[in-house]
Order: C-alpha cells, then sequence, then structure tokens
C-alpha cells in the first residue's frame, strides 16, 4: 500500500462532510490524487445496505423493517468489506490519499458504545471485514450531542440522529476511548470551533503525515 | 426453548421448498403448531437483503453491484441475526415446530466450500449471528448438481444458481463433510427420488425427533 488513508470520525452533525471537502480541494490544489468516500456507503452495493439502515422507523411498517442491532452490525459490516475490496485498497494501491467519512471505530462506537454489542465480536467482525487495513490517521470531531443534533434537526434526519441523548452520550464517550487507546493514530478536534479554524487546524494536523 | 427446530439443507432444485410445505401439512393435520420460515429471508429486513443477494449478475451493471464474497458473507449474516431475534427465538419460545429452508450450514457450504472463505471465520460469525441457536435437526437433500441444476433452469434462476459447476461440487462436498462432522444432527436423504418417496422417508426420519 502506497497511499495515504485517513478516516473521519465523530458524532452527527459535527462538520465532517464541510471539512472533508475542504482537505480535498486542499490537496487537489497541491497536485494530489485524492479520493473521498464514506460509509457505509461508496460502492454500489455499500450504498444499497446504506438505504436498508438509515432509512426508516418513524412509522410502524419501518420500525419493523428497522435492523436488529446485531443485523445493524453484520450489514454494516457487509458494506464495509465491499468498499475496502473495491474501493479502497485499489486506491491505496494505486497511490491515491483516500479521505473517508466514517471507518470502523464508528461500528465500535455506535454499535458497541450506543447499542451495547460486545466490543470484542466487533472488533473480529471489524478484523474480518477490512482484512486489518488500518487508517494511517483519525480525525475525531468532537462535539457535544446536543450542538450536532441541533445542526442536524434543521436538515433531513436519519434513523440515527432520531436515538436518545444518552445513545449520543455513549457514541462520544466511547470514542474518547478510542482515542485515548491510539494516541499516534488519533487526532482529536473542538468541532464546536468554527469551519474556518476547523480547516486550519486540521490542515496543519494532516499535511505533515501526507507526505510519507 | 420449548418448541422444534428443524432446517432444511442441500444444493439449488434439490425440493427443499416442496417437502417442508408437504411436512408442514402433515404435521399440522396432527395438530402441531408450525411455522415455515427461509433463509435468506424471513422478516422484511431481511428480504431485502435477499434481494441485494440473489438478484442480478447477468449484465455489466448488477455484475459491478454483486456483493464481493465477503460481503455476501456478511450480509447473509445480517439476515440471519434478525431472523434469529424476530422470528426463531420468539417463536421455539412459543413451543411452535419451525422448519426453516435453508440456515448456518448453507454458510459454511456456500461461502467457505463454494467461495473459499475461511472456515474458522464464517463459524464466528455464525455464532454471532445465531447466539448459538442450532437445530434439533438438519435434512440435507443430497443431489448431483447437474440434476439439480437441470430443474431449476426450467424455471427462474438467480445468481447463486448461475455459478460454475466446480462451484456447486465444492458445495456438495462440504455439506457432506458438515453431516459426517455431525451425525446426530444430521439427516441426509437422496433427493434424486421422487416427491412421494422422500416425503416418506422424511416423515419417518422427523416424525420421532418432534415429539420431544
Amino acid at each position: 500500500m502506497s497511499g495515504r488513508f485517513v478516516t473521519f470520525e465523530g458524532g452527527e452533525g459535527s462538520g465532517k462532510s464541510t471539512q472533508i471537502e475542504r482537505l480535498a480541494t486542499r490537496l487537489r490544489a497541491e497536485g494530489r490524487d485524492v479520493l473521498v468516500t464514506r460509509e457505509p456507503g461508496g460502492t454500489p452495493l455499500a450504498e444499497s445496505v446504506r438505504g436498508l439502515l438509515l432509512d426508516g422507523g418513524t412509522d410502524a411498517e419501518s420500525a419493523a423493517a428497522a435492523p436488529s442491532p446485531l443485523a445493524e452490525a453484520f450489514l454494516l459490516e457487509a458494506a464495509r468489506a465491499d468498499l475496502v475490496a473495491r474501493v479502497l485498497r485499489p486506491a491505496l494501491a494505486a497511490g491515491k490519499i483516500v479521505l473517508c467519512d466514517r471507518y470502523d471505530d464508528s461500528t465500535l462506537a455506535y454499535q458497541g458504545g450506543g447499542r451495547g454489542l460486545d466490543d470484542a465480536m466487533l472488533r473480529a467482525m471489524n478484523r474480518a471485514a477490512t482484512g486489518g487495513l488500518a487508517p494511517h490517521v483519525t480525525l475525531l470531531f468532537d462535539l457535544d450531542p446536543d450542538v450536532g443534533l441541533g445542526r442536524r434537526s434543521r436538515g433531513e434526519t436519519n434513523r440515527m440522529d432520531r436515538e436518545s441523548p444518552a445513545f449520543h452520550a455513549r457514541v462520544r464517550a466511547r470514542f474518547h476511548e478510542l482515542a485515548a487507546a491510539e494516541p499516534d493514530r488519533f487526532v482529536v478536534i473542538d468541532a464546536s470551533q468554527s469551519a474556518d479554524v476547523l480547516e486550519a487546524q486540521i490542515w496543519s494536523a494532516i499535511a505533515p503525515r501526507l507526505s510519507g
């Protein structure tokens, strides 16, 4: 693998998408070959899975079709396995900088911290789905869930957005634990700052790590 | 768990569906409470997953959307986890006889034997998806794949049907290995016989094991 793999993690409404676009623009302006993708998604199959995962939940019929927590985890791993095989590995082998909106840490935070599924089981599933493909850098956008969800509620919401405040607090706490356990990989960003400040902080944190 | 859980395994076109219906009819005539379901499927989510798994593969666009082998395995486990939680466990807890067209042995045979995925990994995934829920009896419909696929080609085919003869031979061989390893659970049936003969053989093999 000769490219660089950067993942963006954090709660809903934390501004990841905006910053991914800004970082991609800046890297491309420097002549770098950048691929932007997301989880769940990024392949035809994975985008179909995304629909199964994030739709529904507001009426009785769609609630009945919503996946059980374990089924949700398996669906995410299916989308991940497809993305790794069809997009991430080929792009990294071609030397690209890959910017991915969410990756396997999200499973540990949302399905583990949020839904309470067993961490060891989820890590085994992550290992199988990724084949051990790990990010070089992970940017954690840390933000009070109330603030993030407040931003989201002005736009379209999905099934995760509508989880309880306690759920989102557990997700945030688990992200903190993951970052503390791997300080070399994680860069924690205070996502309550303005987009311009975030962009500058991310650039100074990331640029030196993308030259290797 | 007070009910009885019977699974039906084997290649395509081996006559499982016909025999499941006949067995259900016979059990109901005796006043037994029977639930018939299938994998992948049996819940709204799992039927959606079934569509992702079995459709496509005949033109370039649908081939690109076909899941990678590992993604396929995760999708099957997602459908299985949902079926176990929403259908199988409640039905068995209510004392029903559950007849399920395919279950976790199919993953070991198709994704393991057929596609070559690691057996230990698949067994770990099966354990997670089923939470250890194992069939009391598994009927293996054994049939030369050429015969089974010949029957299928007269009707509608799916993505699995269109796999190579070598693939289907590996699936059959893996089913034989699974049956040999668990002779108490498996009943192997020669599915080349007539439907009436099969029905009689299945009844004599199954009826005594459903009274417990």
